[in-house]
C-alpha cells in the first residue's frame, strides 16, 4: 500500500462555523475551502498544516454517517486518510491480504480525489480512508 | 500557535505486537522504535509516513489513560500531536485565548520531545497534544 503521507485527518463537528473559528483563531490555520458532499450528507471545511489537511465534517442529516457518529461518540477524531499512488491498486492489495473494505471500488470524495474506506473492524478501530489523485489528472 | 505540521497521530491499541504487524504488513510502514513511557503507563511504537508519525499506544496498566480509554471507547484514534516551535509559548498562547489545558507546563514525552495536552472539552472533542524539540537541543 505504501502511503506517501497522511493526506488528511477527518474531525466530526457539531457546528462547522464555530469549529472553523476555533482552528483559525487558536491554531492560526486558514480555512481555504468549504464544500458540501451530498453523497456523504456532510459539509466539510479544509485547513492545511504541513503536507496534511484537517477536514472538519458537519452532518447535514442526523441519519448520515457523521450524524450517527456524533450521536454515539460525540465530536472528535473520525478518520485518517492516507495518500496512496492508486486507490484501486491499494484496495486490491488490502483485499488480497484479507482486510475487509467498506468500498469495493473507489468513489469520488471531497476535493476531486478518488477515495475508499477500509472496514474499521479490520483496522483495529481506526476508520481508514485511502485517497489518490484520479489517474486522468496525473 | 501556528503548527508547522502534524507531528504524530496517537492510536490506542490492545496488543502492540499485533498492531505493529498490521501496519508493517498491510501498509508497508516500518516500526523504527518501541519505547515504554512509564509516566503515561504505555508502551509505544513508532512508524513514519511522510513528515508525520503513527504512534501506537498499548496500556501497561488498566488504570492508566490508555487502559481507561480502551475500556470506554475501544481501540482507535486517541490524539493528534501538532509540532510547534515552542510548547511553552503555545501553552501561554492557548491560556491567553481561554483554552483550558491539561498540562500547565511542558513535560517530557516519547522521543525526547517536550509535550503538553490541551483539554479535549475545550477543543471540540479532539485530544490535542503540542510538541517541540527541547530548546537546549535546537
Amino acid at each position: 500500500m505504501n502511503p506517501t503521507h497522511i493526506e488528511h485527518i477527518g474531525l466530526a463537528v457539531k457546528n462547522l462555523e464555530e469549529s472553523i473559528r476555533y482552528w483559525e483563531t487558536i491554531f492560526g490555520l486558514k480555512c481555504y475551502r468549504v464544500e458540501e458532499v451530498a453523497d456523504q450528507k456532510v459539509r466539510t471545511a479544509f485547513f492545511r498544516v504541513g503536507a496534511t489537511k484537517i477536514e472538519l465534517l458537519e452532518s447535514t442529516d442526523p441519519a448520515g454517517p457523521i450524524g450517527k457518529f456524533i450521536e454515539k461518540r460525540g465530536e472528535g477524531m473520525h478518520h485518517i486518510a492516507f495518500a496512496v499512488n492508486d486507490v484501486k491498486e491499494a484496495l486490491a492489495d488490502a483485499t488480497e491480504k484479507n482486510i475487509a473494505v467498506i468500498d469495493q471500488v473507489p468513489r469520488s470524495g471531497a476535493e476531486g480525489l478518488e477515495i475508499a474506506f477500509l472496514d474499521p473492524r479490520a483496522t483495529y478501530g481506526v476508520l481508514t480512508e485511502l485517497c489518490s489523485t484520479p489517474q486522468s489528472e496525473k
